[in-house]
């Protein structure tokens, strides 16, 4: 029989959602109020955005892991500081704790949990809880019809090449580069190459209190925030005949 | 100074999330709670889908109105029922009463409800609440991670013909090829051209109660149904890196 020593406990990816704490999901939420240890990517200094997030759905009283990373858009975290994370999560695990990490928007979809994921999941029970992603959320601050019908829809970091941004807006119907930061002026003069800045949309933070919405040529580069992105929509796109 | 005649109610979109009712957002769930009005589309004959993920959501005595239409993967719906669902939603609205409109997944993307926002959003308020979407669900539910640092994504309507999936694959590091339904055999036998599908997973009513998590192989065809969808994530996606 099992002793209570080999009892457990679970590890839950939470996608938070992409900013509006009320857009967490009724099931991230209700794991919130009960996990008693909670972890979280933060910068080297200061809050960390997904606890922010979060904050309204934190009961008080959890035990907290901040996953402190250089958050560099040049640079990626060293393993060392996921490895050192897992570890400190394993413990909680193996006392039979269950601990939820905290994830900007989703989880699996440029998340730092995946990294967490590929050192835990083979070792422990994990569930990953899905959230709104960016994108979507960006189209619906903006008003916008994503894809419609048979469209084919991108998403594409920014930090990619010209000719590889470029490729996947040829194969697509709607796309959306994202965490544009200091890409954006190399982004935009892309799409003014490709006539495309007509059907380009921006929106930083969405559903964030500071969210905001500019025309594309009026963005001034530096103030361009790594969580922002644009939608580009082709003319031709089913999405862009729905409101005709 | 305006009168109670002059209150008119707002429309909202929400989005119901992948299939578990539990990933409905807090913010939608709280929307249905007090909206005195909900809408959502229906089969000609039977159940809603997105009103059965809403139901435990719904506190009773709502006024409902089931948009009916032909749920043809190969037909869509005539005008005539947008046009007909708009004007009594108009009528609600004009009547200050607040109107939630059903959607599975996220409301702009391959949503119904963008061709109601289309017919009332220039005379009415209008909110869209965002939703967790069937591909970052599928990828919970198979614990594969989507995208890492520079992925590009593509979700691929399968019913697009076989040159058009190919040129989305070709730029993208992962795709979900969404809809799968009667174009499944088609889209196994133009991955296995393209050499893909060890590197292809499928998923059926993702987070529903009847999911489903098959070998590509082993799937019959006639048994896929419409809300299904294949991951192929190429070996070279950084996405697939994190697990090695």
């Amino acid at each position: 029989m099992a002793g209570p020593e080999d009892v457990t406990g679970t590890l839950y990816g939470l996608g938070v959602g992409p900013g509006d704490p009320d857009l967490l999901t009724v099931k991230a939420a209700r794991l919130l109020r009960a996990c008693p240890v909670v972890a979280y990517p933060a910068p080297d200094q200061g809050e960390s955005l997904a606890r922010r997030i979060a904050a309204p759905h934190l009961p008080g009283g959890q035990v907290e892991i901040a996953i402190r990373m250089e958050l560099s858009p040049a640079r990626f975290p060293a393993p060392e500081v996921y490895d050192d994370a897992a570890s400190k999560i394993a413990a909680h695990l193996a006392a039979g704790r269950d601990v939820a990490v905290l994830c900007l928007g989703d989880p699996l979809l440029y998340g730092s949990f995946m990294y967490l994921f590929a050192r835990l999941a083979g070792s422990h029970v994990v569930e990953i809880v899905p959230g709104v992603a960016s994108p979507t959320a960006a189209a619906a601050a903006l008003g916008l019809p994503l894809a419609a019908r048979d469209d084919a829809l991108a998403v594409i970091p920014a930090q990619l090449p010209d000719e590889r941004i470029a490729a996947c807006l040829a194969a697509s119907d709607t796309s959306a580069i994202i965490k544009l930061g200091r890409h954006f002026a190399r982004v935009r003069a892309l799409l003014d190459t490709l006539g495309l800045a007509g059907s380009a949309h921006y929106i930083a933070h969405a559903t964030m209190a500071d969210q905001q919405i500019l025309p594309l040529a009026t963005i001034e580069p530096a103030s361009v925030p790594y969580f922002s992105l644009i939608i580009v929509r082709r003319p031709g796109a089913a999405a862009s005949a729905v409101l005709r």
